[in-house]
């Protein structure tokens, strides 16, 4: 393209005249010819830091779910957990890992501040960079823009480190950091019904951005991307359309591409105990891992479904796969959604939940008490080879440890669980989770100190 | 999996109790052990269509646009066009491109009937088939369940009719309607940055499902498939997560992945003259395809986006590229978004809105005239083969004659525009667009008659 962009041009009108989500914020009359940035607001960093607060009034803390929503709420990025955890589960998800591709500890650490200022912005609904998106013609703009007038629509980010940033392939410590990897991140065994695709599994960083609006979750992960060139290459993406978790007791239950509720009996926000049993790393838990006290650890795992196969099931073997109704969600035992299903009472040929339903393999009472937080996405990838839709199940959970509450409970069920036969493993990766960013923090700055 | 769906199961608790969705239907108590379907019905057809009208009521015609982007709307699948066109761009895209696998045109004909009736019941927001979801555990359900308990969510299903319904890839006229195939219904030629992928291209049928909830989208695609197994396969689909274009006057501007305001200066709803010059076939338009009177045409192009590179441009650039500022979309020879752009202004050199710029290129000025009315959306399609985001345009526009309207303008913009720098073309197709369906007919009937 020819170089034309310092010529000058005419006065631009006033730039929120036609948009009224700006004029809510009742923000003091733009200069002639002055730019506008996401949000509305006028010029740089200073303006936007004053502004930031009314965004998140109300809804300052992640750990207090609002269950609404409404694209005005908003999550406070920085605090003694990572947001987007036991935040109430979004409606949309743009899911990114990332390969480091600098071999420099400091260009690492300053990516992860980077990184931490543009999520902090961009989970207040600012654009991702301090600058105003339109500041100068001469250079290329510090926020892509397609959220600009967007509200912060939810928006969390949820950093996490994969085993390759402690020791890479070829076995180095390149960044120093690997007598510090916790024991149980370690890449995760093969199961059977594993059928990884090497382009959509690992990675050395990941980055969970959920929000309400896709559009706003894409944004964030595009952004971080742009911010991390030339330090990072992005190894995959997976965008996710539907939440098929509750994470809070306000939010109702979802459904997933089989059709059937999911999340009904998940780890919740409300449930204080068990988010501390089963989610977050304890201080002491790991002592050479101590950076990772207050995180998690992320298992995400990409189940491709069958589904023209499991459409033309009946409805009893659909249910007798799950262990629950489909209307309702209610075991088959009897009750409603959430009463407790009731594995011993038989029915006319065994046990009227089956051994090999779904939630009789993986319920706790069958796995030594284990639970886990699930905050996974349905997807839709267009079509496959065999013109079926690529559709599936984006799974994600966060657990205090991996080995114990996931990999026994998924060997289990890759062995005996009924809707295996509806499902093929495409891509998996486990990520240590760092804790909250306290202020002035970047994520994961225990890690690199 | 084991044979158990004969087996007795325990009384389930009312599947209502837990729904307040359900509630505000006043809906008769259901029967002890009565399961529910999409939409809370109990039992079948009969009462499925008594209920049907309360979703309908405010929202009855696809021409009168809401604008709103709440759950509840509906709009009406039969009337004079069909809907998905004039209606108020929805938020979220579910496409589909189908092959006809079977060479008899009763089966044709009754799944074209099928898909209608499906398509009725879901747009109201009922689940696909005309039986409860959970009426019979020895059946496959008639509705794969994904939806239930999810409103209308304005969906809307279009159909279309690819040049080889007329006449295959030998030649061959499979269901005797060869001779009424629209002269204009042709494979679109081969532009300059096309880099066709046949996997992402062409078809037999188009299904284009828009909604304010991509999990309604999706599931209207899906059961739609699900109903034509045996008689069509998916060939290609396109998830959409964020509208570009603005169908109506009450709608706002959103953006593409550009950054920039897309929609501005569309075909609206409200213009009716317009729509009727550019949209709708006429009678008399095409004397051997006297059935597409009241439809259209819809070109569908899949633009791949170089952001990356894309985001690496001096904002002044990518202006320059457009022909629009990034903030308000307002055009470069000044005013707000919706002045005319003065295309003659001089800069201080060249005009100020560059000639290569594509607002100049695309404009109706530069163009005979001729105008189209956009509903295109932004894509992610996870990671290209550089580590990037596969990210682009999914671009939509229904037109009246694309020999006029759509394919001089393309070629001028593949040979001249600046944008294509930043584009590559991976799948296209061309579809003619039946009208609406009147009371007790299918979608496309008066093609067969
Ligand atoms: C495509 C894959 C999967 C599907 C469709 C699926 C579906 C479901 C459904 C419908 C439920 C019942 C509702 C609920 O309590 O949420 C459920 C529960 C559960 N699932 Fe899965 N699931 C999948 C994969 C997994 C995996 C990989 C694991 C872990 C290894 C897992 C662990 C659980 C657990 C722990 C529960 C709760 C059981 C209870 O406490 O009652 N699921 N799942
Ligand atoms: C990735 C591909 C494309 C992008 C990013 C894009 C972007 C835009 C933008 C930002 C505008 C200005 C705002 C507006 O009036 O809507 C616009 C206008 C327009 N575009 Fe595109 N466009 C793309 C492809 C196309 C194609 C393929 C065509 C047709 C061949 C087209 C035809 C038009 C027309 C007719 C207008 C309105 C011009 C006017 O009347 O002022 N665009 N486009």
């Amino acid at each position: 393209m020819q170089q034309r962009s310092g010529q000058q041009r005419p006065d631009q009108q006033r730039p929120d005249q036609q948009r009224p989500d700006l004029q809510r914020l009742e923000q003091p009359p733009a200069p002639r010819g002055a730019r506008v940035s996401r949000r509305g607001l006028i010029g740089g960093g200073a303006a936007a830091a004053g502004l930031a607060g009314a965004f998140v009034a109300g809804h300052a803390s992640a750990q207090s779910p609002s269950g609404t929503s409404a694209g005005t709420s908003s999550y406070a990025f920085r605090g003694a957990h990572q947001a987007g955890i036991v935040t109430p589960a979004q409606d949309r998800l743009h899911f990114a890992a990332f390969d480091v591709t600098t071999g420099s500890r400091a260009q690492l650490v300053a990516l992860l501040r980077a990184w931490t200022d543009a999520a902090e912005r961009m989970t207040r609904g600012l654009p991702a960079g301090g600058g105003a998106v339109e500041g100068a013609p001469d250079l290329p703009p510090d926020d892509t823009g397609e959220a600009i007038g967007l509200p912060a629509s939810g928006l969390t980010i949820t950093f996490g480190f994969g085993p390759g940033l402690f020791r890479d392939a070829h076995g180095r410590d390149r960044f120093g950091i690997a007598d510090r990897r916790p024991a149980a991140l370690a890449q995760l065994p093969h199961f059977p019904g594993d059928v990884l695709d090497e382009a959509r599994s690992y990675g050395d960083l990941c980055v969970q951005a959920c929000a309400d609006d896709p559009q706003v979750a894409v944004h964030a992960i595009r952004n971080l991307a742009r911010i991390g060139f030339g330090t990072v290459a992005v190894r995959w993406s997976q965008l996710g359309f539907g939440r098929t978790s509750t994470t809070s007791t306000s939010q109702s239950t979802p459904r997933n591409l089989f059709g059937f509720k999911d999340g009904t009996h998940n780890v919740k926000a409300e449930q204080a105990s068990a988010v501390d049993e089963h989610v977050w790393v304890a201080a002491g838990d790991d002592p050479a891992a101590e950076w990772l006290a207050g995180g998690s650890y992320l298992v995400a795992r990409r189940f491709d479904m069958a589904i023209e196969v499991w459409d033309r099931q009946t409805l009893g073997d659909q249910e007798d796969s799950i262990g629950r109704t489909k209307g309702t969600g209610a075991p088959l035992s009897g009750g409603g959604e959430f009463t407790r299903p009731d594995f011993t009472m038989a029915g006319s040929h065994g046990p009227v939940i089956p051994e090999d339903a779904h939630v009789s393999v993986v319920h706790p009472d069958h796995n030594g008490g284990a639970r886990m937080l699930r905050r996974g996405y349905n997807f839709v990838d267009g079509t496959d080879a065999l013109g079926g839709l690529n559709a599936g199940l984006f799974f994600l959970a966060y657990v205090r440890d991996p080995r114990t509450q996931f990999i026994p409970i998924q060997a289990k069920m890759a062995k005996a669980d009924a809707l295996m036969e509806y499902l093929q493993v495409t891509g998996s990766a486990l990520f240590a989770v760092p804790p909250g960013a306290g202020a002035g923090e970047h994520v994961g700055q225990a890690l690199f100190t």
